[in-house]
């Protein structure tokens, strides 16, 4: 392959020049740049990046982390991050920890060696002692899970506010016993829409019954099955259920389906109002969280962190999306 | 920052033998590995990843090429893929082409630059020309998607035999009206099922109509659901419906519910074995593709050709689920 001295003499500029050129540096005129970039052509020289990159001390790459792609709540968010990071030239790498920690350590690595620029997190499973050393020498933003008080900005929902008020919505229809499925409470999540769920039954004067409130390992359908089959196993049953997630939520409504008698109407509140929540039968009401916005907002926020600039922590409005699963 | 000459005084050995450890070399006693070790500690030295990248001009990263994230088909194919890869030192790049050309060439570019050592594509939207050219100088796999009598080596199901026979089990059902959703048939996918689709109805001479074949423009559960409500609204309604994807057929299942009278049974048969597949209302008929292995195989073809060993193209088995959409 042609190296960039072959490239400056065929172009009869100097090496210095066609560097200046590759680089996309203003000092070259239309002229010489067209020269240069017809002896590229003409030559099939492809410049390494990975060397430029070396000079420039930056990947244009933002790592996204994230516990697992399955969960389509990510989704939406992932298309806010990168159409975001696209517009500004920057690419986006998908990072699934799948709550390993060794993997985290091959991603935080590839930002303190320059193969990245920046991280978005949206991992709750995520070390965050190693993630705030990481951030006091590189770009950092939080997106969704959050550190209360901590140092690194976020972008994030009021899931004590939203749980509040979507139980609020379930005692409103006349429910008096409401069971709560929630995931592990080492996410600061789960614990925030517990806060909810409890206010919303303190202020009505109803019971916080221990065995009314169920966590579950993940946050897989399969999970919110298991964990409705036991409640509809107690003796005395919840009439209402609200889950911390859609897919938690659509597997209460699937072990519904299955096991309750046909003339219990146990109402079900998700969380998120992933896209498949509307295909579910009944459809399924639902804490709205604006999404993309929240993906587009994190972008932008490391896109100002990586200029050096100063960011504030955003909290986003959520909105209760009313469903067939509490109308009945 | 310390550098290497430093960490090799400090160590008291030649920078050759530092280098040697960073690259992990075998040609260092344990003692003397221990030494540098201690001393890059010592000195909290990062050595820098971009730059040993460049030495070895290998980036241990893989890229994998998908049209979007937010069809859970591919969510298993890359948990295959992602352990596949991870077992062997490589990280996988995750890139949502959204089916637009200037994102494919992003990333592309990336693989000639040698920012990324391969390329797994899913993407049945890929510009195959330009993977073609890329596939020539690199190592690339096709996963799913493929190209009849190309070059680049493929992991795939048989997708002309699952829907030959997913149709047949709706005619061995009593169905005589049976009614196509398909999606574009610039995919081969959607070329290939459709065959076996017709292969079915030949066989059985049964009508091949249509007013019953529906293209739809994307995957997304609401295409499925405009898809069946314009079947609905046919004057001879079909009794039967395959989906060439599970996210189409639950669309199908949904407007069904909506707005099919309540006498009439229609049969639906999806494809993929999505896991919201099982958790529908009712649950869903299905082809079961093997992802999980589909995504490891693909990663273990790309790794053989990274070592420079030619590799087979491969077609996995597929099964057919049997669930209530089809019972009734």
């Amino acid at each position: 392959m042609a190296n960039i001295q072959q490239i400056a003499k065929k172009a009869g500029v100097s090496v210095a020049t066609v560097s200046r050129v590759l680089n996309n540096a203003t000092l070259v005129s239309p002229k010489t740049r067209s020269k240069v970039e017809e002896a590229i052509k003409e030559l099939n020289y492809e410049p390494s990046m990975l060397g430029r990159n070396l000079r420039n001390s930056e990947s244009r790459l933002i790592l996204v982390l994230l516990p697992s792609i399955s969960n389509p709540f990510y989704t939406e968010i992932i298309n806010g991050i990168q159409n975001t990071a696209i517009a500004s030239d920057y690419n986006i790498l998908l990072c699934e920890t799948d709550s390993k920690p060794e993997r985290e350590n091959i991603y935080f690595n590839m930002v303190k060696n320059k193969l990245a620029d920046g991280v978005i997190s949206m991992d709750p499973t995520v070390n965050m002692q190693k993630l705030n050393e990481l951030a006091e020498k590189h770009p950092v933003i939080l997106c969704s899970e959050y550190e209360k008080g901590g140092s690194i900005p976020y972008v994030t929902v009021d899931s004590e506010l939203a749980a509040y008020q979507a139980v609020k919505h379930l005692i409103r229809l006349g429910n008096e016993r409401i069971a709560l499925i929630s995931s592990d409470e080492k996410f600061l999540y789960a614990r925030q829409r517990r806060e909810g769920y409890e206010r919303a039954l303190r202020e009505f004067q109803l019971p916080i019954r221990k065995e009314w409130i169920y966590h579950t390992k993940a946050l897989d359908f399969q999970h919110g099955v298991h964990a409705m089959r036991m409640l509809l196993q107690l003796e005395e049953k919840p009439t209402a259920v609200f889950a911390v997630s859609d897919t938690l939520a659509i597997g209460a409504l699937k072990a519904i389906n299955m096991y309750a008698n046909t003339e219990e109407q146990i109402a079900v509140v998700g969380f998120d109002n992933i896209s498949f929540s509307s295909m579910t039968n009944p459809t399924l009401t639902t804490v709205s969280q604006p999404m993309y916005d929240m993906g587009k907002i994190a972008a932008e926020m490391l896109l100002s962190r990586l200029k050096g600039e100063k960011v504030e922590n955003i909290v986003l409005e959520h909105e209760l999306i009313i469903r067939e699963s509490t109308i009945g």
